[in-house]
């Protein structure tokens, strides 16, 4: 087994505080890499307090994971001892039903396996432990190429917020000549605006927060629609052909769904608390969709990565020290960080 | 003006009673004619009843109107005297936005009109009323060809229940290698079965009733799940490419949205009376979608009433008299019709 130090949950009302625990032994198709950067995504603060389902403590958060890779199974052909290398939200999945082979592991009919909060059941069935952590051990059908001419910290979120947001906008072929509308300015939401104007979209941000306006230029977007002023809603409504929400709180589906097109979709990327309410004349009129996304598969994730180095693309992060972990997470719930923290785990 | 007689509701309390009234002359480019037959949709009933807005009355409903041409204006082309014809749910719309240029009235970015309980906002602003009457005057480009092969009573219910089932699964492009799912065994959904086979879908009917299951098989459907049994809800998750949703009254879409594949869409053309509640994995977790659709435009209207001819395609009816309408109500509330009644407009 192999020492890895980490910080952890111990329990869904502690904070993260230090641990030591170990990781699988490297197998024949086994990566073990360094972890060098860790992002912090606001599903990990909703995972350590069982927000959503019962987790599995002590806990280790953490799904945006690059690192340099210090070790390799006899049978690893991908990578070397040296290389940068990266892990998103998923270590295994079933690897043989219809989703598997076609690369969307992220929809495995038999159940993926999440990189931390789950448990390996395509291995030896223990926990698995995220990136809050000094190394990690993992398949290596399920770790990424990360360029070296990205900034490193800068390509953690790249992992989930980035893959997040770039899968559902090539699945639905967003680009040249189409009106996407980003609904949420946050750490998915600005990568939201890179990709759909890398892919060649007309962008809008569509907030609450008219402070958000300067920061959407800034990003790139070319419009910017003020969702609290009626002039603004009433000029917008019928004017896009794809609206890529990322609001994880519950908010007026009907207003939103009022700006689309016709024949226009609303994809959510977002989990509200609550089932969304959705009238049916909100879709019926105007022949709308509602669709979601989840991540991406392991050739999408390669591809964003790629796709990214070529368009120099990474997220606007803030660098922390692992110590000011519990400070990152309560400023993430009031929405002051732009856009993500990431952890320099050489704190650790 | 021309007189006319009809059945009309003189308030939302009211019941329908016999009612004369007068019809516009027939301008340049209008088409006379006497209704023969019409459809007693269940949307007649939601709207003398005003459960959805408030109504204009006197209000004749009826929007499933099929008769023989009387007059035609000096400009009409493709009608003359004795020609089948029948009108759907709209008489007129902008004709000049994006969406009527491209055949899509139904979706008119300034306002269609309805066949009844609407304002002729394009002609002289006054109400318009509906097929429960013994003749109609109807702009030419609203009027669409019956075919002779049919039995033309049965034909009725296609303006309205058939369209609106039409149009979802030619747009979705559903046929061959497709599982479709068709929610609700009614008006609309006995369509959708026919439609769905004719195109080449391997069909199957979700109700939570298992008296339905002889008459899905007879109707050509190939398989029938009973939605109250939780083996058979089990067996059949993740196996649709596409559920057409025809039902108003509340249910439970989690559930729905379950049987649907990686990628699947959920269709709904039925308008229950509070938002449907969609839990926001409902969608994310494999990739699905929920769509709306309307009834069909005028070019898919005439489009269906082809199809319908060249594959031998009617409704299933039963004809009644117009003096047992409000029993006809009654019974379409208990779901007490196979599948559609229509009027014989000679009892009036």
């Amino acid at each position: 087994m192999i020492a890895a130090k980490a910080y952890a949950a111990q329990n869904p009302a502690a904070p993260l505080t230090p641990w030591n625990f170990e990781r699988r032994e490297v197998g024949p198709h086994d990566v073990q890499f360094d972890i060098l950067y860790c992002g912090v995504c606001h599903s990990d603060l909703h995972q350590v307090r069982n927000d959503w389902f019962p987790g599995i403590f002590p806990m280790v958060p953490g799904h945006e994971i690059v690192g340099r890779v210090v070790k390799v199974g006899d049978h690893v052909k991908k990578f070397k001892v040296g290389d940068l290398a990266g892990t998103g939200c998923l270590v295994d999945s079933c690897r043989t039903c219809d989703n598997c082979r076609e690369g969307l592991e992220q929809y495995c009919s038999n159940g993926y396996v999440l990189t931390y909060n789950s448990l390996d059941k395509y291995g030896d069935g223990s926990p698995t432990y995220g990136g809050y952590s000094n190394t990690i051990v993992v398949k290596e059908d399920f770790v990424v190429h990360i360029s070296d001419k990205l900034p490193l910290a800068a390509t953690a979120p790249l992992l989930c917020a980035g893959i997040t947001t770039y899968s559902p906008l090539k699945h639905w072929k967003v680009g040249k000549g189409h009106k996407l509308a980003v609904l949420g300015l946050g750490g998915l939401g600005h990568m939201a605006v890179k990709f759909g104007v890398a892919l060649g979209a007309e962008v809008t941000i569509l907030s609450t927060s008219p402070k958000k306006e300067a920061d959407a230029k800034k990003l790139g977007a070319h419009h910017f629609v003020l969702t609290t002023d009626a002039a603004q809603v009433k000029k917008a409504r019928g004017s896009f052909d794809f609206i890529l929400d990322t609001v994880s709180a519950e908010h007026d589906f009907a207003l939103y769904l009022s700006l689309l097109k016709t024949n226009g979709t609303h994809i959510c990327v977002g989990v509200p608390p609550t089932p969304n309410r959705i009238p049916a004349f909100s879709l019926i009129d105007g022949r709308k969709s509602l669709a979601g996304s989840a991540i991406g598969g392991l050739p999408e994730t390669q591809e964003m990565l790629d796709f990214c180095a070529a368009h120099n693309i990474v997220s606007d992060i803030e660098l922390i020290n692992i110590k000011d972990i519990q400070t990152a997470f309560e400023r993430m719930e009031k929405g002051d960080v732009r856009y993500r923290f990431v952890i320099d785990m050489a704190t650790l």
